[in-house]
């Protein structure tokens, strides 16, 4: 940061009046930003990325200037890497990512939004970003850690709150099914289906991970994937009167199978597809419509922004629970923008437990 | 049927009293039954039918002796004859078949239903049938021809009624797309998606259906799918506005392409998969379930029983369109029980446009 520096000094009866430049070199000015390097094929690798270092950026009338403390990275994200017409404009070779953020305003050209002020949004991947004021929602850092505007009580909250509630409607004395269930969205979904009165069932990728869900969350079962021997008896096992809701999170072999397990009337709210985001090739699976058909079973697939007009209200119940201690997260953290591509290719290795964060300041 | 014969004659002044015994040889009177002979692997074929005489059942308290005049033969029966569980029972080998059946009740062991009654409701594949009367609802010959207590104004018309409505909810200006559009149920969304004001599409098999759809249902437009180069071309030509509602009855590789092009909360009523009903093999496709997800769209089984409850309400709709002009069907009937084998492959073949039926009397 260059700065200009107006003096004066006297000798005597004499005043000099005089101007300088002179160089600030504090560490927490410089920003690096994350381009998008080059569009993956199937597997996203570190070449995807490149980081780029400049100048803190200038605001204008009605932006604010975002002092980022976490990144947040998502399995979504994937898809936006591909250039294909989603529900959200996929990324631009050479313009930087942008996702979920919360950090404090360090300057601001907006009437409500001040410096200090703790905000969250979608944001550029870059140290400091420049955002329309109008496109953030402040939050209070008294009420919970800010991280949480990014997990539980963010986006990956907020999903599992509307998808399991308004499409999964789990009743007392149902069974559901979790898949992902040791994500960010997963975790949630498990702990509110136990509140309802379920008998709940989380399948991920590991043991420490099921080891969590039990004895942590209070999932009922919990079933390692990638080393059960027989993926179907076990589900049955676990799931003796059936599966009435599964939130679905993954896709692939693992939906095949609980798919046969479908009670009448099941719901499948649709929310994530992780085996398949990194195909090159539309993948080829079952056809397993007969199944839903015969068990009159609905699949619906969402997105958490189709409920936004009722983010206030889920916000507050899960806010509500959390105090109550009715509702638990963890987050993964790595520290540095640098570490920002390692935290997101990790999504696709199932490193996380609960939600992935990078932590910039 | 053997006739006790009372009789008295005359000679001078003697009266002779006597009784006889007289065989009645009458063509209706034989009973001919179709017996489930073998479970078909992959396409059934006439071995699976096997005919048996016999003489005219008698009946019990509560049953009533129906003279069927119609069978109906429907895609959802290929199911039952595998030993599979599933929402009805699996039919069972050495047993008669059972299905949708109007007739006339010749005689009556229950206080509500008389002979002379009219009454539609599942029955055995046989010219006379014994049934527990209040397994039948009575209907009267003269609001419309008995046949239609089989398509229009029984399980098709419902199912296409509350499919349509219920899970469809198709709304003013909105495109729908019906796979399997010439059948029974087909040609009933179709019109009623009309009604509501939607563009419709129909898929079917044939020139001569497309030309029924278009011509003389209303369709705005149809589409061979055995002759068309390019299905997906095609149809995204017909539906300019993309795909708002599914109305799924083939699944396999029609229901692939629609899926590509469906709308951000688009509806399927998911009614039938007739590509699938003669695998041996659980079929593969392609996984388009993130479609699904990107599109917040509903894909939902369903089977009529589960509406009942308000069938009534159905029926009074359908009843009223029929009788205002706006709903019209079409019957494909064949003559003679030994027609039903042919009748009931018919439908895999794609032979009938409208209810298929079997006219007995």
């Amino acid at each position: 940061m260059e700065l200009n520096l107006l003096f004066h000094y006297q000798i005597g009866s004499n005043v000099i009046f005089g101007e300088t430049k002179i160089q600030l070199n504090m560490a927490q000015e410089k920003n690096k930003k994350i381009i998008f390097n080059k569009r993956p094929v199937g597997v996203p690798d570190e070449d995807c990325f490149k980081f780029l270092e400049t100048d803190i950026p200038e605001i204008s009338e009605g932006q604010v200037l975002v002092e980022i403390h976490y990144l947040s990275v998502d399995p979504y994200m994937r898809g936006r890497m591909n250039d294909r017409k989603s529900y959200i404009a996929p990324f631009q070779v050479g313009e930087v990512f942008t996702g979920g953020a919360v950090g404090k305003i360090k300057a601001s050209k907006d009437k409500k939004l001040k410096e200090g002020d703790f905000v969250v949004g979608m944001m550029s991947w870059e140290n400091y970003a420049v955002v329309p004021a109008k496109e953030l929602t402040k939050i209070s850092p008294e009420l919970a850690p800010i991280s949480t505007s990014l997990g539980v009580l963010g986006m990956p909250g907020l999903t599992a709150y509307f998808g399991l509630l308004e499409i999964g409607k789990p009743k007392d004395g149902e069974t559901v099914v979790v898949s992902g269930a040791a994500g960010a969205v997963g975790t949630i979904v498990g702990q509110i289906a136990k509140m309802k009165g379920c008998r709940v069932v989380g399948i991920a990728g590991s043991d420490e991970k099921i080891n969590y869900l039990k004895n942590n969350l209070g999932f009922d079962e919990g079933i390692n994937y990638k080393t059960t021997k027989n993926l179907r008896a076990d589900l049955k096992a676990a799931c003796p009167k059936g599966v009435d809701v599964y939130f679905e999170n993954v896709g692939g072999e693992i939906s095949d199978t609980v798919i046969t397990l479908l009670n009448n009337h099941a719901r499948i709210p649709l929310c994530g597809q992780i085996a398949d985001y990194n195909v090159t090739e539309m993948p080829m699976g079952p056809r397993w419509q007969s199944y839903l058909l015969t068990r009159m079973a609905l699949l619906q697939g969402f997105i958490v922004g189709q409920f936004s007009d009722k983010y206030g209200e889920g916000l507050k119940q899960l806010a509500t629970w959390l105090k109550e201690g009715k509702l638990k997260y963890k987050e993964n953290i790595l520290e540095g923008i640098e570490s920002t591509p390692d935290a997101f290719l990790g999504l696709f290795k199932g490193e996380n437990i609960g939600k992935q964060l990078v932590k910039l300041k």
